[in-house]
């Protein structure tokens, strides 16, 4: 890792680079744990959270993450930026990078955006997600989560559900998935589905079929524009077919951990008592978010040198 | 207070409890002279202003307290928040608390918010208004001022006029005055006194009558839309018999102190010289704010440990 | 500058006060190429961003420079503030000055509420635009960026062209280069022109006589708003006779640098080959800018003692 500048998407990283990065998360995860959860890693400098699309959970895990280390953090959200006065992407860039920050995290509607920016910067830039594309932040903090949980990943079953197509959750966790040597299963109804898929994963539009065979479900959001476009008939029906509720979670492994990358519809793709039953690590990704976004800035920005700082 | 974690209204208080808010109050106000107004009391520690209503002097003044107590201060407010996406006040809750949140600030429109926050969350919860239930931290604050002014509150008389059926201030602050053995009269025309009042409390709707009595007079802030509502016939009426304007401040003690939680309306409520005149402490309530709000973050994050750390 | 206490306009400043500004920049312009990119010398101090006009720009530009003097910051814009409450701008500024911040950046559509707020506060005024008037850190960012690439500044010629008339980038610039000694050109339609001009300024509409004389083309950014007033006729015809292309470019002095405040409109004032090209110093400028805001915050807040705390 010490020679990755940027963090586009995870098909960057071998399984080596994965799993030094999740050991430094782990390492941060204990100093989350102390009164005094900040360490002066990143003192002196400077993280920019450039926004064009709004998302306060990623935003303020980010912010956390950059603060615990010490550096000193920039909020650029589109809605209140010169972006209304046709400031063009690049220039925008530019004069941020001019200012002297250390690193862009990127969030935007258009699928290659921190690929550009990264053509354009020496900043390091973090992809908080593009497009349909991906979100490999996302990815790494689920494996994350997943480790901690049921120990090597190697040979495990995760199952993700729903829409496929439009969630770049999937897209990246699926890649991570694969490099991390697990068997994957895309389960969604035929409109939602990808049409292409890595060969490694197998796909299936019987939920229930694949229930028993997993260590991990996982539940991604449904957006209802979906149906507006005619991607799934009603709420009912995709509720009756894709929901996790209690009745299905009881046919799964015990041991069976759900997944969500929030934030939830309850009652819609995820069943409330799922939500909120021991199985859920729906909370503990949340707090693997911040370790985990901690440790990739840790090793952008000052990983050469950090080793002893974190301790 | 080392055994009380969350501020959620001044009636969970005793006299001797908000007696040490006040004391640890005038140390903070002190630290605020020096040129360096900072301490290292709460380093590390992360604070959460959850405003779901817009507010930008109350959530500033808790930002600036939790920035001289060195917090980490994240500003999480619904109009840029995943509340557009339908996420459940619990999961936001839930969310902000795994990323390691200390406190929470919350503000919002509906009167038992901050109850709800203390069921769900392990963290300290501090109610920065909820409905038109209660603001304690105006309250305490509001005490501190009178203090400042006045000395000991005991059998003093303060006059709280204006709109007080809809207000939080005068719920939470003639709780707080009869706490400190303050008696309270209630200023207002029938249309905006609420149902029931404490038993200790005086109720007039002649602001004449009780003025040459009054140590301290308390405008609150009227809101045009109870016009609307047919609250009041008119501003005009209203201004007639409830403004207090320089002919009424004329025939108060020499010594009365005038009181708004701002933001005022000047010309309404409150005449413009009346503002401006060495009666006011207004802007005195507001230096108050962020020493108040210093008390009440180090007291329930960091009481225990922390006496020295404010010297 | 030890006795200034605001900025107001660059017309307060001697000649001497902008070389002391300009040198303090230099020697933070050095600080910022440290791996620490950080002073602690205005910790404990804080540093309100009052933002009545959106403009991201300038307000992450003072936003880095007071985080890398360790100031605090907040930041009141007018869309999230108790402004829509109907507050007035002195009662705004009063309560900030009592939360005891220790300078006011201001940026307001109305000309002169800067020179308000100085007779109203304590703190020192900053002013970071105000509506057609002054923008006084640009225009010194904008003289540090020339000395750093052409040196002395006396005798040079300086061309500023397009929207004098609404330009407070211009009004500010024209008067600190004539503080420099330099020789200004106004170069606008006669729609764009103001009525009255110091008398040092030369004013021509022929761009393309004027390039050839030019150690700085500083090109202006031209609204489109303008064009419905009647201002000027048609973005075509404005760009055929007042954009900066490369051929006009290459009539100029090989040494000529090409400056505009930002953001750029490409392809309208300025061709985007010319913006890239290596006579632009476009991006130094906002590096300038990061710079020059922590000289001229030191000098108003820390200067007296401060010397040797930038070394």
């Amino acid at each position: 890792m010490n020679e990755i500048k940027h963090l586009l998407d995870v098909d960057q990283l071998t399984k080596d680079d994965i799993e030094k990065v999740l050991e430094t998360a782990k390492s941060f995860s204990e100093v989350l744990q102390r009164p005094i959860k900040k360490v002066p890693s990143l003192r002196g400098k400077t993280v920019v959270n450039l926004f064009y699309e709004p998302s306060t959970r990623t935003r303020i895990s980010f912010e956390v993450a950059a603060k615990r280390l010490s550096a000193d953090v920039l909020n650029f959200s589109v809605s209140t930026s010169s972006v209304e006065k046709g400031e063009s992407l690049k220039d925008t860039a530019l004069t941020l990078e001019a200012m002297g920050v250390d690193a862009v995290v990127v969030r935007h509607s258009a699928s290659g955006v921190p690929w550009l920016l990264k053509r354009w910067l020496q900043a390091s830039i973090l992809n908080a997600g593009d497009g349909m594309h991906a979100h490999p932040t996302q990815a790494l903090l689920d494996l994350f989560t997943m480790t901690e949980r049921i120990g090597d990943l190697q040979g495990k079953t995760i199952a993700y559900v729903g829409d496929i197509l439009h969630s770049r959750v999937a897209r990246s966790g699926i890649k991570a998935c694969g490099i991390m040597g697990m068997k994957v299963v895309a389960v969604a109804p035929p409109t939602l589905r990808p049409p292409a898929m890595p060969p490694v994963v197998e796909i299936s539009n019987d939920f229930d079929s694949v229930i028993p065979d997993c260590d991990v479900i996982y539940m991604l959001r449904i957006q209802r524009e979906r149906q507006k476009e005619g991607r799934f008939p009603s709420v009912e029906e995709y509720t009756r077919l894709y929901q996790l509720d209690m009745a299905r979670l009881g046919r799964a492994r015990p041991e069976v951990i759900v997944m969500h990358p929030g934030p939830m519809n309850r009652g819609i793709e995820i069943a409330s008592e799922v939500a909120d039953a021991p199985h859920s690590v729906i909370t503990a990704q949340v707090a693997a978010g911040v370790a985990l976004r901690m440790a990739v800035l840790f090793l952008l920005l000052g990983g050469s040198e950090g080793g002893e700082r974190v301790a």
